[in-house]
């Protein structure tokens, strides 16, 4: 089950609620990119160098992945108030983003604490998965998130 | 205590061993670049957006501060054998990281687990932490990193 709701606010989710974003073309070109300005290790960087190292072949830095799934989840993947303000969580990259790649990220929210100390706000921890075009999770992120209450 | 060696393999590393990387400078422009294409949310685009926003001012992308923070470590701040290859770890922001700011990353590992099954390699834990000019941490990452042993 799949929620599209515009401006969803801290009474407006629960447990077990999903959400499903649009998709992502990664690009080589842009995997280069990134790579040199944020992560310059020749296995992000150069074919002939990708193909000798762990990845065997060009693989996305692992922060150009976490950056798209933000893309992916800012721009209609998980539509709450205020926007989407992260204070941590816990990432993994089980699988390499390759050039050609199409992604798209699946969330849950897992836990909803209200806050008692700001009761205009409460801590929602969802757990992000992104897949590639062959359903193979590439990128997790259970990510704590502030969520406000509807203003009254 | 810093330890700047070149090429560090899995024998050459200890538990509490502590690295420092240079510096990079936050740039506003930066700033709403990155976040244009990652994380378009008005606290990132827009000085004025910003200032009504939780963060009272503009702040960088949590992910940019991530891939800011990457950068640091893979350009001497953590000198690994075979570059950062990370399996996954625990993040967090402390604090907004802002234009102007002076960042630089701290490192120290924490736990080395040599592989049972792939003898020629070992997984290194280490938690790095971004300060900002005064001091103040502003990232937090706890990331397991694939190291391998020096070839025979």
């Amino acid at each position: 089950m799949t929620e599209q709701i515009e401006q969803m606010y801290l009474e407006d989710l629960r447990v077990g609620q999903n959400f499903t974003s649009g998709t992502y073309v990664m690009e080589a070109a842009r995997i280069k990119e990134f790579a040199a300005e944020f992560d310059p290790q020749p296995f992000h960087l150069d074919e002939r160098a990708a193909q000798a190292s762990i990845f065997k072949g060009l693989a996305a830095s692992g922060w150009h992945t976490a950056a798209v799934a933000m893309r992916l989840v800012v721009t209609g993947g998980l539509p709450f108030a205020n926007g989407l303000v992260g204070l941590g969580g816990e990432i993994a990259w089980p699988r390499p983003t390759r050039p050609g790649d199409i992604l798209h990220v699946e969330s849950e929210i897992v836990e909803i604490t209200p806050s008692r100390s700001k009761p205009h706000q409460g801590i929602v921890t969802v757990r992000s998965t992104m897949f590639n075009q062959n359903g193979e999770a590439v990128y997790l992120l259970t990510a704590k998130l502030l969520v406000p209450r509807r203003p009254k």
